[in-house]
């Protein structure tokens, strides 16, 4: 039995739960996905500063799921907020959200608009495309000013919604992408309203990592994401030594 | 049950048998995977004359497939030959192996080397490589100089094996990639040679279509991939008219 | 004398004709050109898979020409399908009317855009602007949609014009590129309303093939364009073996 | 009196002087110059995982800078960890060493290459290269293989300096970057065995921040680098809530 | 003390007196800036041919520079003109105003938009952004469409801010670089407009000239920016043979 | 009759011969080219400082030409030096050689390397190929280290050919792209040497030249290459005034 966790790394409960359950509708019936989120760290990130406050939480969830034999990790929020340092943590697979719907969205079309929660987190969607070499199919990073936490509320489900039809028609896209892991239970509604696909992160990378340990592929240990060398760590902090 | 088929665009049957072997081993027990070749088209594909020959037979498979309620389709050649084509005519995704195993790479590393067969063939990998956004992480395509059709001589094994491990060394990279679907089932071996992850691009593709299946996921059919227009096609070829 | 074979690699001989005309309006009376249609193929190229029935017909076409001595080639179609393959198989040059018409656009001025026929067709346009290396002279591809075959009718001349001024003054361009060898007798008077070089790629194509002639240069077959390899073809396409 | 606050990201303390020596080296005599370790962290930084722990330390001293009416900030690690957060978070300017030594390096030679501590570090150095816009003015990024905090033993100097010799030679390469914040003394040394201009991040960095102060510019709060929105941080983090 | 030279490369001598005051008030008090005219060339820079006939005399008054002892330069015209050239000719650093205005705007914003005079020299502007690797960052390049040496009557310094507000609006910018010289000191108004840092090149030039200076560093004399080869130079430019 | 003027902008009159006999080697029998050195500048150009010297000069022979009726331009030196400036002059098209000769190289292989003079002038080469958009065409960029005015001597052509062949082995490129318009009459040898074809860009240039001309292509005037603005141009330069 493959057993995936999804990181939810902000310190919001029910989003964490409705995360996990858009996760374990699309992995295989002999996988057990777990949703969890840190003990410590901003209850939503919209910001970067909320992002490396969050990151020790998280990796400190990735400890745990190592000690508990977590076969592949998802983290859940679309800034992919430390990625790279959980990928030296954890022997299995490590994936971000928003690299694995871009990774997915460029599978079925040759172009994607992405709508995102805050104008603010716009910067951060593109230097993400940029990096994974999706910059050139990325037409557009738009944002429906909706703060994450205010989501889950009716209002933002028909916002949200409408903002993607528009992005869809202006920016001639092929495909859609949900900018933020507390949309991930809007993908059926935005699909029927915009006619072309639409990819909700969480989703995506719950599966590709559930791919990844089928295909018995793990991070490169070669170089840069080998294990996190011993040394001393001071302060509040010490909880994170490796 | 999902029903993937893949398509070994050449006419080398006991290859199309190797490939389907390496395809099934990585999909859930609850996917069928059929492999066929086309009734017509080259031997191998070694050339871009090749691969536009081999593309009319390849497109008659997947007008076959769709007939067959064929869920998605897998192309197993790393030029990814009619990609584009058979995007506009199956309902389901198609990926391409040189696509999937460049997708899966990016997944467990910074950066990766392709092993190929002929060096004539290198140019068309980088091409791809652009195409698909990870120029920047590919580190070098080398060629091991055995023809496609060799591949299942005992030499070659050995011979590509070794050829893995100096580039790895060499090139620096995080994963190796292997750059003909004839060298699927080198997958372990090169493994354990080069002690960094090694991707076959036909288990990858196979296992990444299965999840755009599950995801729900089909090509976009809003611009580019929309099916093609009902027009007259003369001559031999009408038998792929649609 | 030497001897340019234009192939318009659809079958709507009118189209061949008008090709024929414009190619040779711009070579030297020394220059003979012949412009031919494939004996099978589409009757017009709207989609990939139109491109991709197109190429063995047109791979005909060149076979054929090498018989006949032909001393360089422009394949007619906006797409530039199979230009790679008729590389491989032609001993002198080969020109796609794309990629002529871009290098001729970027030598008359900094920036370009294209008008073209289907929308569904500008994602290949821009495709093959990023691997021609003129994506950042390409400010927009835009699309008149009449069907190629409709382009023949009065009212496409003045449609396609209009646009042309339109994108001219709109994309801030210096240099309209005429998307279609459908549109080859436009030119002139495209020319006279947008005040602005407007290119034929037809044109373009025809007359740098003739330049590579004289300049004594041929395709490279030091590599990727070496001749095809001998081997052994099945089915329909035996007719193509070399 | 313009007041900048250099910080040396990780705990080893002697490191923090030697780095404030470099900064006061280089401003006016009407500027002060603070050089400051977090009070949590690691004592050196090697990987993404100590980038990601060193992050809300650093953070910490950031807020206290604010409070002490620091005008500028300099980030003394070659990995630029936390520096979009600590721009969210400053009134005034931030420079990284990476960002401020390749600016530097721009300004006085085409292309430069980078001589940094461990491999494992040459992925995040070539990332903010292309980051800050100067990957294609990079030639190479080098590791000596020394750990940081070992740079400070006699042997390290000649070891990095012979290496900067010899990779000036190889890369040919107009201008040598030193990668990290712990060879920021060796600068006059590796000038005279190379005899090209030698950039130390500490040194540039520290004079630009100066710079900036002086033209009245500080980071734009227009969208993304907005200071962060008031919200609840849970846990031991609780002591960076803004 | 440091001594720079600002050359504005035109000869039109007030505006020479206002860049020398917009670059002398950001020095510290123990620089000397001098701002000289060419005793030959056009009173405005405007197009590729005012450039190239404003190189000479720059390169005169870089040699008289050099007799002077002059420590750094600064070219003041945002076509940086004669760059590359002036850097081969002086023994210490040499920075235009263009490239050291984006500079300056990636260190405080990760987006920028130019506002410049003529449409004409947008092409030149973008050209420079791609040189410099700050094409990502550079979002826009807007002209106001009055004449250089209009840029100083009572009209323009309104039009130019009301452009400016509009630009940073429509664009989504962080930062708006004043795009000529003639415009150094629109910068209060227009940040107050704006409510976004704005860059003035002349100031950012020198301040950064000043800190190279500051920094020990010099052009690298390695390879492509070494002296020039003692050569004969016939006819009226023979003054400048070195 | 078509008119083309070729320029070498040094005033080594023997090279200009040569580069006539070059240029008419391969033009129509009915195009008259004219080759043409200008009264001032540099005996050879070899760095930044000697093209900016040879630009007035190139321009007055531009301005020449204009009164003569010349039909289009050619500039003879691999910077391609003027070429923006000299486009705002004339009324027919201009082209460099580096531009024609990097154009002809990717219509006959999909990568070039280029054989020039001096290491120094390698950066320019390398920024225009970026500049035109063949920079991921370009594989090297060499120099033989011999000075343009050695080029003539004998042991010269010898060493040229013999590091072409060499260049061609280790960058494995399908072209050879000769760097220098004093190597224009090496051409046959280094394709016997070589075995791949060998550009001159004196030869390329000035065949496409007259193929825009035939094209009925001019350079576009609508934005950046308008004729330059009258204006007051002063001291010894004043004979440029237009």
């Amino acid at each position: 039995m493959t057993h995936i966790r999804v990181i939810n790394p902000n310190t919001a409960l029910e989003m964490t739960e409705s995360i996990g359950r858009c996760a374990r509708a699309v992995v295989s019936s002999s996988t057990e996905v777990t949703a969890v989120s840190p003990a410590m760290g901003p209850e939503s990130i919209e910001s970067h500063y909320d992002e490396a406050l969050a990151v020790p939480g998280l990796l400190a969830e990735i400890a745990a799921g190592e000690r508990a034999g977590v076969d592949a990790y998802v983290i859940a929020c679309f800034g992919d907020p430390g990625l790279d340092a959980a990928r030296e943590l954890a022997a299995g697979p490590v994936l971000g959200i928003a690299e694995a719907a871009m990774h997915a969205a460029t599978m079925v079309g040759r172009t994607f608009s992405v709508v995102t929660t805050l104008a603010r987190t716009t910067g951060r969607a593109w230097e993400l495309a940029h990096r994974y070499g999706f910059a050139a199919a990325c037409r557009g990073v738009h944002a429906c000013e909706i703060p994450v936490l205010d989501l889950e509320k009716p209002p933002a489900r028909a916002a949200v919604t409408e903002l993607c039809a528009s992005v869809a028609e202006r920016d001639g896209s092929d495909v859609i992408v949900l900018g933020c892991a507390g949309m991930a239970d809007f993908c059926a509604e935005v699909t029927r309203a915009t006619g072309v696909p639409v990819i909700d992160g969480v989703a995506a990378a719950t599966r590709f990592a559930e791919s990844l340990v089928a295909l018995g592929l793990r991070t490169s240990t070669r170089g840069e994401y080998a294990r996190p060398l011993p040394k001393r760590y001071t302060g509040l902090l010490r909880d994170f030594t490796i």
